[in-house]
Order: structure tokens, then sequence, then C-alpha cells
């Protein structure tokens, strides 16, 4: 294999833009949209997406507090070894309990938080996993929003109201937040 | 804050070097001195060890072979997501099981795997942790190469006997396999 190893211009701090939010708010959905957006702006970018952190860096972790605060804790040690080296991080993540948001979010640079905001009326109709219905039936415990704590954001860095608001709509506002042109 | 996304110039893919061996062996010693070789020629360079990998990414895990082998898996998903963006990245863990760092190697781009190697009788007499003496007493369960087995690379890229070589002399091999000028 020929030598891959060239010196870069003096590299940038990428930032991390956060998404939190109850299940079915639309998080992955912007996040998604938000990363092809870069991608086809030649942006170095990574989207990491709540179930696949758990699949690759949190199997075995449960819903307990102490447990979803690991996971977001190791999502932001992952985030921010990306950021450092240049890459906008899109981390999409219910991340329900705001002491432990602020906690990372204070760790990483520039980052903005971004509250995926949708009545619970509005998710538990959309419904995405099938999740919901089980849930208010009193099959899943520690589901977030029905029978484990959501602590909303007190002052996002954006607050999307996606049941008012397109994906499309979304994105750019995002956008703007990250100082580029829709 | 001021934007910090420019387009890159097309992204390079990052080369893992992974160091495997006994603890005591030398692993880290190697990758820090290879760290800051390659961060003085200003390459995008990230260092992942073991022990600071366990504390962020695998606090709970033990040193079953199933949580070993997580652990492994752990950090080569993370050392693939910033191969992807360029960056060189030196992976420093024992990662005993041949059948386990083959699996995740495999999936990694330009790998260079690493067998830092020194007899036991060496690593025991170095016994940088005070822990081969208790391991040998029969006092902690689970040590590789007194209590668990250690797989040693069969065919790895490098394989360097750090009793016999200096840490200088590993690094100017190391460079070399990146093709690097010493």
């Amino acid at each position: 294999m020929s030598a891959t190893l060239t010196p870069r211009p003096a590299q940038k701090t990428g930032r991390v833009v956060w998404f939190t939010g109850l299940s079915g708010a639309g998080k992955s959905t912007l996040a998604a949209a938000l990363y092809e957006e870069l991608r086809a702006r030649d942006l170095p970018v990574e989207l990491l997406d709540g179930d696949a952190v758990r699949e690759n860096l949190s199997k075995g972790l449960g819903f307990s507090r102490e447990d979803r605060d690991t996971n977001v804790r190791r999502i932001a040690f992952v985030a921010g070894l990306l950021a450092r080296h240049g890459v906008t991080v899109l981390v999409s993540a219910i991340s329900p309990y705001a002491d432990t948001r602020r906690e990372v979010l204070d760790t990483l640079p520039g980052t903005i938080e971004v509250f995926v905001d949708a009545p619970l009326e509005v998710v538990t109709k959309r419904d995405v996993k099938g999740l919901y219905l089980k849930a208010l039936a009193g099959e899943i415990p520690h589901f977030t929003g029905v029978s484990d704590p959501y602590e909303a954001p007190s002052s996002p860095d954006l607050h999307l109201r996606t049941d008012q608001i397109s994906v499309q709509d979304g994105v750019k506002e995002l956008l703007a937040k990250l100082g580029l042109n829709a």
C-alpha cells in the first residue's frame, strides 16, 4: 500500500450537533438529513446515531439512569475524538437527563444542543417503532416520556418543533446555526 | 462562534497501527513515541490506549474472553470512525485472541499489526504495574500470559522484540511501515 500520510492544513476543530428528544420526535431523521447535506458539500461529518452506538459501544447497558448516562458519556467521548480532527459530529440520542447532557456538552467544542420536540400525543401517533402503545400499556419499563423521565433542555441552541415544521426547514435552521448557507 | 466548516481536500483514509502484546511488553511506550513523532510532523494521529479506552468505553467489562473481545471490537469501531476521516490511529491493547484481532483488523483499512514482544521472564522483571508477581502468586485470575492465554500473531506486519531493540529503533521501523522517513 502506498503511503497515505500527508500533512494536513492547520486543523480546525469540528463542532458537535447534539440532537436530544423523545423517541419518535425526529432526531435521527433530522440528523440524517443534515448529514446528507454536509456530505454533499464535501464537509467532514460523522453521524453517531443512538441505536447504532448502543450496538457498537454500549451493548449490555440497560435503561437505568446510570446506564443511560454511561451511554451518553461514551458517545460524547467518541464525538470529542472525531471533533478534534475537524469532523462535524451529529449525535442523535434521547439523552434524557439535563445534567448529564450539560456535563458532556461542556466538554465538547462549539456544541449545538438541538431540542427535537414534538408533544407526546404526536410521537405516540407516529409511534415509529410501535413502542409507545406498549409503553403506555405498562409493558415497557424505563420508556422515556412514559415510564421514564425526559428533561427538556431549558435553553437549547435550537428548538425544533417537528410537528410544526418540515425536515427541510429544520435542516435550514441547522445550517444557519453552523454558519452555512441553506 | 465563527463558522469552522470548510471543505477539505479529497479525504485520504487513515491507517490503523494495532499494537498487541503482553502487559509490560512496551506497547504503550512505542505507541506514545510514534504518536509524538507523527504529531511533530503535523500528521493527523490519535492514540487509543487500552487503559484509557477501558475507562471511557468499556467500564464494567471484565477480563473474560467475551468481555475482552467486546473491548477489542469497541476500540476497532472507534478506530474505524477516525481512520475514515484521515486520522492515523494507534491502538495499544493486549488484544490476546488471534481470531478476534484478525476479525477486527480485517474490517479496518491499511492496518499494521505490530507484535510487541518480550519474553515472559523479561516483562515479569519489568513488572511495570507490579502485577506479574501477584498473578504468578495466583492472586489475579485472567492475567494475560500467566493465568489467561496470549495468542501471538502468526504473521504480524511488524515484530518488535523490545528486549532487543530500543524504543527509538522501534519507532524507525514503524515509520518505515508507514512509508515515512525516519
